[in-house]
């Protein structure tokens, strides 16, 4: 598998394999159209990236013949530019228009009357409900997006080497008392310089890193990030890195002490690292999503931690940095190589802080293999007090 | 009215007051429940800023009784911290979960069998497929957040004098030669300085800005933001600042000048003016929307840029910078007091460029009201070359 960092936006043939793949599950599904408005499903297939808003994008791709892209007249040098791909631009005047110009007027005739149209799980009310013939809620774009092509692995590679690059300078800089604001803006600014130096065309619409800490205080819940002026502190404190880098994503994370490991972190530490040894045996070619993530918790219930968690094993990454297929309980699917995760299981304590590490992993054909790296025991992850 | 600048959360009382008007529309549309997924309406009535995932949040509101929220066990913290006013937390383990944990087994029991259940618009199709009962599509609290009570008159108020500063700075700073990263971090961050230095629990979910210019080789395409190191051109360049101070958004933008005017730049630069000026006379209580923009758009005819306009007279802002009601044609719907609209007739020639102010404007009890400024004038716009 190819593991070389790719920046480039993807070659045309890229585009039209993916389209091909659309086309397959179409046949087999006996759809005549697939409409997407998912932003990230019509990146995959097209190199465009809108944010959603009253003005829709809409994708209709029929069995056979051109793909229509409906866009806001405003939007189309914008799309020309971006978009890789044969796509027949469909523009509406304005959301709302007068009668005749609206974007419904150039969206019903993409149809021939009586078809079967598959529709995406997220498709707005308004959008299902304009689209005439028998439609089907079938998620073949998110399905295909699953299981990588050797492009896709290039790009989270080559984000995930600038992940790892600036993650170990931040490890290797941490001080007692530095801010959220001040870290997060200087390690987010040296990513997107990195980004910018390589690819001087970069798409800011797809290119977004969080860059944050929490120190133990708190730590045990991993999405509170509310005070940017808390400080990185002795007892503990957890790295969060996760974006994407012109459209493909990657995160790593980890957890370290300043001057001294607290005696009540050891515990919850090595049985975090257990877990995640664990995982990484597990999470191979073959292994459901389920049984990783079920044999994981059990590391976590038998120290008594049954209720100390709070997320699943790990989450994949592509077009975005969080995404479907999801290392959990009650996920039946099975792992194939070419897919991608973040291993990430962790035990949350209030009192005494959060303790995870997440790498962005690929599986191979015969296992795994870490895209992200940085320091990984106690040991190495404590770090000096100046 | 209030423009008094409010920069702190709502009340209790506030949020108590948008619901009771939610549920007044209920009563009057006959709904047992209505269900919000909206991240934006949620904002609106909980205080509480998610970011749509594959976790979903949604706020289930019985005419009568506890509202509850359906949240990611995850976020109990995060709800916690940052929600305002009584709410009925429905946590489920994880998305996707084991039978008997998901969100759906949470959801269900919130609703009698048979009820009438409200439903937006933009519900994506999988939270609409799991409401039991009949489901009638009507977006009751984007119809209700169109006008604005005076707490949120404050709150846009306090954005736009921000904004107004910082834009002044950017006016006044201006340079031949400064690129759109450096304007867009040095002004960006400035913005964000003056929001946290008044108010240090800003919760940067809800704060954001975007802070950029165009040059006139780009301007007539006024969604062109790619090349980050575009620099500010001697022949015109246009002003975007827009965004949201902890949930309350502003706009502010502005058509400029280095050194000089070209001469092809007078005359679209003057239609431009002419049009803003009718819009502000136009945009009253008692016109409807759509006579607005259809007005505005006769003095470009007149002035031969028929084949120019690449967008409506305004749209209105509220907990986002961009929203429903909108100053289009199509849009048959009264101005009303307490109503919020950008004023921004624009005109875009390709070789020459985009030609666009924009303020943010209160519409009164007999007129309007500007809550953002700056120059207006074609003297007024033309900066000296240092």
């Amino acid at each position: 598998m190819n593991i070389k960092p790719i920046f480039t936006p993807p070659p045309t043939a890229e585009i039209d394999a993916r389209i091909d793949q659309v086309r397959h599950a179409m046949v087999k599904n006996k759809l005549d159209y697939y409409v997407s408005f998912s932003p990230d499903n019509i990146f995959y297939l097209t190199n465009f990236a809108n944010t959603p808003h009253e003005r829709p994008f809409v994708l209709v791709i029929p069995l056979q013949g051109d793909i229509s892209f409906l866009i806001p007249k405003l939007e189309i040098p914008h799309v020309s530019a971006r978009s890789i791909g044969e796509l027949n631009l469909i523009s509406y005047r304005e959301f709302p228009a007068p009668i005749g110009e609206s974007w419904l007027d150039g969206f019903h005739p993409l149809f021939t009357p009586g078809a079967r149209v598959g529709v995406e799980s997220i498709c707005p009310l308004q959008v299902y409900e304009a689209i005439p013939g028998e439609r089907i809620k079938l998620d073949v774009i998110d399905d295909l997006r699953m299981v990588k092509s050797d492009y896709e692995i290039g790009r989270i590679t080559y984000a995930s080497n600038i992940a790892t690059e600036v993650h170990n300078n931040l490890l290797e800089n941490a001080q007692l008392g530095q801010t959220l604001k001040s870290v997060s803006a200087e390690y987010s600014g040296q990513i997107m310089r990195k980004i910018i130096a390589d690819y001087p065309e970069t798409n800011i619409a797809a290119t977004k890193f969080i860059v944050v800490f929490q120190p133990n205080s708190v730590s045990h819940d991993p999405h509170n990030s509310s005070n940017i002026s808390i400080e990185m502190a002795r007892g503990g404190n957890t790295t969060i890195i996760n974006g994407i880098a012109n459209g493909y994503g990657t995160e790593v994370e980890r957890t370290f002490f300043l001057g001294a490991v607290p005696e009540q972190a050891k515990k919850p530490f090595d049985v975090m690292t257990e877990a995640r040894q664990l995982a990484y045996e597990l999470t191979v070619p073959g292994n459901s999503m389920s049984y990783v993530d079920e044999q994981v918790n059990q590391v976590f219930h038998k120290a008594g931690y049954e209720q100390n968690l709070l997320h699943r094993t790990g989450h994949s990454i592509g077009v975005t940095g969080h995404e479907a297929p999801f290392l959990a309980e009650g996920y039946d699917r099975q792992i194939e190589p070419g897919m991608i995760f973040t291993i990430e299981p962790g035990v949350y304590i209030p009192g005494i802080g959060g303790f995870r590490h997440s790498d962005t992993v690929l599986i191979t054909e015969t296992g795994n293999r870490a895209l992200t790296s940085g320091p990984e025991t106690l040991e190495e992850l404590t770090y000096p007090v100046n």
